[in-house]
């Protein structure tokens, strides 16, 4: 790893005092916000975050708020997905695409109310693209990045320290749906959702209220737990095929290609609905890929993936060496002639080649 | 510093084996791209940045090219800065703005034919703003972000080194214009410009072509004027008020806050025309700040400014130790009561208080 220059422009949230005091040791960059990646080692993070509870400063995923009577019509011109069921209560993960078709983002939305929406956003600036498209058409509505900053609780026992923070009928909340908590004077979203398959839940914490006083009650509530800051874990997450995008997908890919066509509904509201008609059947596709062997190097690039034949099959996206399943796991965008389950290619790490294996579906 | 975590989404750029093995030794992270700041160590890079040449892999400056009949009437929309009269081989510093008259990004547009731009971004995906608004008034127009890697060529000894790779004509290129010049098959664009304010060029450099070839090449041609690797200077930057996006002014700025009042045209065609009319003489604006004694900490978040009774007076935004000037160099946005050049103002540091003075302009 190298050296991050921090400055302003990367900028600090209303948790990075304790993220720091934590022992934070790297960062990533996301939506210009610095995301932790790592406190004691990748693999001491994983193997806690699969057995405790962890609160992860997730800030990063910065909120466009849209709201006013063209906000569900916004929203809806940005992603195949087909909002008109969506209950005020519910979170959506939604690949957004543009009139071509192509990703710009996959977030997850979380409607607020009738006619108001965050858009939980991977790493790109679609609050642009909202107020371009909303400057175009002249659309009723206000566009804006309220000063909201999520905390997620992941792990085994998030439900325990969930209830233990804010009452049994919170931890009761069902999978990508939210209910409103009470902290100090301020009222918050707490929704069961986050960017691991342990479960938990992720807090909208409103920065009116004192983010460093509520990290200090979680941490104290969940003592006993062996609660400790944390972080999305590189490989928790290819372990659960929680795309990144990107890495794994990114503004040149389809829906279809990111292995989301589930989400494209005929929606002719979608600016990207007709693009999308021809993009149905892809020449490529994301896959999970077991790759052979120990200690896989850190993939800080695509590595190119290779048929018997030395022919070009894909490349890898994402990849680290599993503790658990002893392989290394892998995220792809394998062409369309690799995609079966068990087909065998090789792929050419920054340390040289390896063999490996497309699956049928992730590992947890 | 904290170390960085690398993956595909920090994306490498055609330059990168080279950066690498110039020896690098920080990043930041600029439009989803690995952006070097440090080679030897900042002061080594100023120092030498200030006597010879370098060669800045500066990638990160993303372009989105915008090319149609519509193309001028599109960049026009999200721009004060009038382009009626802008030439085919110009480069213009713009600041761009949504609706709202609200900062989104400061480019240099670069005009490459009638109906051709590319627009050299700061880090925000204005990619997305474009779509987003080219969608919406079904505009014609192509918008892409191309396989175009700028190569920065910086320092007092530039145009020798220019006048060495293309000949006399390339060096005598004026400010802020452009040529076209062949490497291998590809006609690229090289204009001068930069990120510093030691003269120097921007090579547009186009991909097809490979990268290393001409990083050699040009390092072959220059040992004699003492070339090496390097970036955009933390110190120099500032020393020469160059703003950075994000940092110095951000989307919640104004132009006028940002003193770019001088690129506030009376453009009707501009989306923030009408917001920018209410926004001429603004509450707060950007000041060269003069910080006193030694050893200032690394600047990596804001720092408030109080004057005499304590009351807010605004925040340093970057800021560095000179070596030159003997004195911590800063920019700020400074509240409307304390612009005058002279105001003594109180800065509050990572490492306690000091005094500052607000200064009447940048140092070089």
């Amino acid at each position: 790893m190298v050296q991050l220059s921090l400055n302003r422009r990367v900028r600090r949230s209303p948790f990075s005092d304790k993220v720091e005091a934590a022992g934070v040791s790297a960062y990533t960059v996301y939506n210009h916000m610095r995301l932790p990646t790592v406190f004691r080692s990748l693999t001491e993070d994983y193997a806690h975050l699969k057995q405790a509870v962890q609160l992860w400063d997730v800030s990063a995923e910065r909120q466009v708020e849209i709201k006013g009577a063209d906000a569900e019509k916004l929203v809806q011109m940005s992603t195949p997905r087909d909002l008109s069921r969506m209950a005020d209560d519910q979170c959506y993960y939604i690949p957004t695409v543009n009139a071509a078709g192509k990703m710009t983002n996959d977030p997850v939305l979380n409607k607020i109310g009738a006619d108001r929406f965050w858009v939980s956003l991977a790493d790109s600036d679609l609050l642009l693209y909202y107020q371009g498209l909303a400057a175009g058409l002249k659309l009723d509505v206000e566009i804006s990045e309220p000063n909201i900053h999520p905390l997620a609780i992941q792990g085994p026992k998030a439900n325990e320290l969930v209830e233990r923070l804010f009452g049994a009928e919170y931890a009761a909340t069902k999978f990508f749906r939210h209910k409103t908590v009470r902290i100090g004077q301020t009222d918050m979203i707490l929704a069961r959702s986050g960017w691991s398959v342990q479960g938990g839940f992720e807090l909208y914490f409103d920065a009116t209220e004192d983010a460093g006083t509520f990290w200090d009650r979680a941490m104290e509530a969940g003592r006993d737990l062996d609660i400790h800051a944390g972080c999305p874990n590189g490989i928790e997450r290819i372990e659960g095929g929680l795309l990144s995008f990107g890495s794994d997908m990114t503004f040149g890919d389809t829906p279809y290609e990111a292995g989301l066509g589930k989400y494209c509904h005929d929606t002719p509201a979608c600016l990207g609905h007709a693009a999308l008609q021809s993009a149905t059947i892809p020449e490529r596709q994301i896959r999970a890929i077991e790759i052979a062997g120990d200690n896989l190097p850190a993939c800080d690039r695509t590595w190119p993936l290779k048929d018997a034949d030395g022919g070009y099959a894909g490349q890898i996206t994402s990849a680290a060496q599993s503790p658990d399943f002893k392989c290394g796991v892998a995220i792809g965008m394998v062409e369309a002639d690799y995609l079966a389950a068990g087909s065998e290619l090789t792929v050419e790490t920054s340390t040289g080649p390896r063999a490996c294996t497309v699956r049928d579906k992730f590992w947890i």
